[in-house]
């Protein structure tokens, strides 16, 4: 082990959110479109009023847009942008749609953003999405090495179209890779071969393809919204283990998956169960052939090679099973500028995070891995990050504690690594002498 | 504490299965339903033939029924499975329907049982059900303290007819409770007042209501049954927080609900999420009053008052993680007859399981708990438990490790308790003294 450095760690947000204010979509489309763009103004501000009836909470939307009313201006002003990441620390970001995750104010045109669906007519999806990307590619160009936009791609509403799309979007310099639907219905599941010209496109362009929290069964939940808060990882996070078990990365080796903001903590168990029923534990042995037949590896090898988690603001759980969901995989994200997120307190929630994390892995999840995966120019950003990015000792990592404390605090974990593969208990612990 | 003796557990599991062959229900049906009884045989055959075509390993399923012949007779047939029970250790059962979870050679008519959904006319749903109760009651009878029996009850298909055959099922001896359909879909979700009759009657009459794994979203899978696999548990769990959100153990704090072979290790997850968002973490805090308007406690309080989970083969990550889930809400079940429990080897996978579990949490798990939230009659069922039961010393958990070290062993764990409620973290281990 080299002496630790204090040098600021290089921190990427791999969740960040961009998108116009609403009515300014207009120009971005089609004038075909711009007629049912006006009506669905009027619809969703309908349906607005009618979410916060009890939904939303009224007070917190106003402090925090009372509060943060420059901040938030950087949801679509790139100069303002550049200046609230710094000051967050973070040099390079992931760029999503719909930058208001309050009152929906600046979403991408006909839904086509996070909440993307089959509720709407599939041209008018279409036509959204690429008015949202040509925007975003302007968004992107003000500041080309810090941002990686991700081009919105309805592919629920026409396979051929959506290549086309990808095709053009990467074209215009967004080369953050895709958002998918996560939720398909009615139409085919995502096992269904007639994407695989999807997943053949980003492929050969390297295009990470994502899904993003958001939908869910919500006509199921009435009026209680509790509920959707207990689903939604599933509903949004749900294509990984299509495409796993279907063999997608059999076929695609090169495809990369991301599933964002839908946090990290549940993967180990995720990938114990998918493991354990792949080799035919003891409940799965009266399984047929047709349960592995798609696949070569186990599922948590694919999830290592092809997979990846946008885990946003990470929590001291996920900390504690990083072994098991894999350091390499799990990319942090200040969620800007949603207030769910750390944004503009990322220090802050940072210090209580990772105050006892090697230095190593704390690089890794908050800058080093996003700059694997989506191929950010490193040496460009190092200065930036030289100047504001958040130093070891700003997240509480040094001081009575040595590099080798921490390190020995989690090498037990640290070896124990899958237990399910290596069969180490870590817990309880170990009987004390008698 | 009190010298520990090797006194024999006494053992009930919560989670068995009984069902005649197929062709016998006819007898126990409504005369006016026994020609659709019959065409229903032939397209289950049908099915199941399709079925076995790469979903079923059908060595497996040769090996298991020529093994076991005898046996799995005990699926219908009193007297022997008393005996294989007693020789698995098991003194008391509660009984699901179903007992050939291979060839589903014995399964209540109409597919009623655990599959029970809405692809079957709701009349012949409620006629299958009754017939399946009426034939139990008779099994139960004939070993009356060992048998706490499960009437089946599609809710979906009629409230009022479900509320007569509860009462019915009920005065006939069937005083275990009642399974309900996991999914609902396409009728009213179980947050819908329509359903609070049920609610009602089964928190009058002191019977648990159950959802038993089975269902799940089988039309999207295509022919890759590992999508089955690893979200059979979300559609068969579901029902848990639609009722714990939308208040119906405010409404009926008397009522009692269980989540049966679904796992436990899942539990203390959703319990740590749901609490945090009740009380509005940071990322909750955008939530409007609806929220939490239905509720007067916190979820996971909910959870320990109102529910419990029949764990069926409990894992060892669930006993790491039993007191975030609570030992007092986990049941222990071997799941006789079905190849993925523990009979006839429950001895084995118990000695694994507990043998580092303190004698008091062991004996609520393996049965205690069992005893209380069905209201077995213990003294009845304490010689046979002196005379089957397996001993602390079998378990492994006397010889070298004294029953105090075994609490030492715990002790961090068991005192961080729920660390979302206290705070406390377990992980990483203390530095090391520097």
């Amino acid at each position: 082990m080299t002496q630790p450095t204090d040098d600021p760690y290089l921190v990427i947000s791999a969740d960040c959110h961009a998108g116009l204010p609403n009515e300014q979509y207009r120009e971005w489309l089609d004038p075909d479109v711009r007629e049912a763009f006006d009506e669905s103004i009027i619809a969703r501000t309908r349906q607005q009023e009618m979410a916060a009836q009890g939904f939303l909470n009224t007070d917190f939307a106003e402090e925090w847009n009372a509060e943060n009313e420059e901040g938030l201006r950087g949801g679509w002003d790139g100069e303002r942008r550049d200046k609230e990441l710094s000051a967050d620390g973070v040099v390079g970001e992931v760029i999503f749609p719909d930058a208001d995750s309050v009152t929906s104010g600046a979403s991408a045109p006909f839904g086509a953003g996070l909440g993307s669906g089959s509720d709407t007519p599939p041209e008018l999806l279409l036509a959204g999405a690429t008015a949202h990307n040509r925007w975003l590619a302007e968004l992107c160009a003000t500041s080309p090495k810090r941002r990686a936009g991700i081009a919105v791609v309805p592919i629920i509403a026409g396979v051929d179209e959506s290549v086309a799309e990808i095709r053009r979007a990467h074209a215009s310099g967004l080369w953050g890779g895709i958002l998918i639907p996560p939720m398909w219905q009615p139409h085919e599941p995502y096992h269904h071969a007639k994407y695989d010209p999807i997943w053949a496109v980003c492929s050969e362009l390297g295009l990470p393809v994502h899904v993003h929290s958001g939908p869910a069964d919500k006509a199921s939940y009435g009026p209680h919204i509790g509920i959707y808060t207990t689903e939604v990882r599933f509903w949004s996070g749900r294509p990984l283990w299509f495409l796993i078990w279907s063999g997608a990365f059999e076929r695609f080796p090169d495809l990369r998956f991301g599933v964002t903001e839908c946090g990290a903590f549940w993967v180990n168990d995720l990938l114990w169960r998918m493991d354990l029923v792949y080799e035919r534990d003891h409940g799965s042995q009266k399984l047929g052939e047709q349960l592995t037949s798609d696949m070569s590896m186990r599922p948590s090898e694919y999830f290592d090679r092809n997979c990846f988690i946008g885990a946003s603001n990470t929590l001291r759980v996920e900390m504690a099973r990083r072994y098991e969901i894999g350091v390499g995989n799990i990319l942090w994200g200040n969620d800007f500028p949603h207030p769910e997120g750390t944004w503009p307190h990322t220090a802050e929630f940072l210090a209580e995070v990772f105050r006892d994390i090697p230095d190593d892995e704390t690089a890794a999840m908050l800058g080093g891995n996003a700059a694997d995966m989506y191929d950010f120019d490193v040496e460009a950003l190092r200065p930036l990050a030289n100047e504001f990015g958040p130093t070891p000792t700003q997240l509480g990592q040094r001081g009575p504690q040595s590099q080798a404390d921490i390190e020995a605090k989690w090498a037990d974990a640290k070896r124990a690594g899958r237990p399910w593969r290596t069969g180490i208990e870590t817990w309880p612990r170990a009987a004390p002498a008698s």
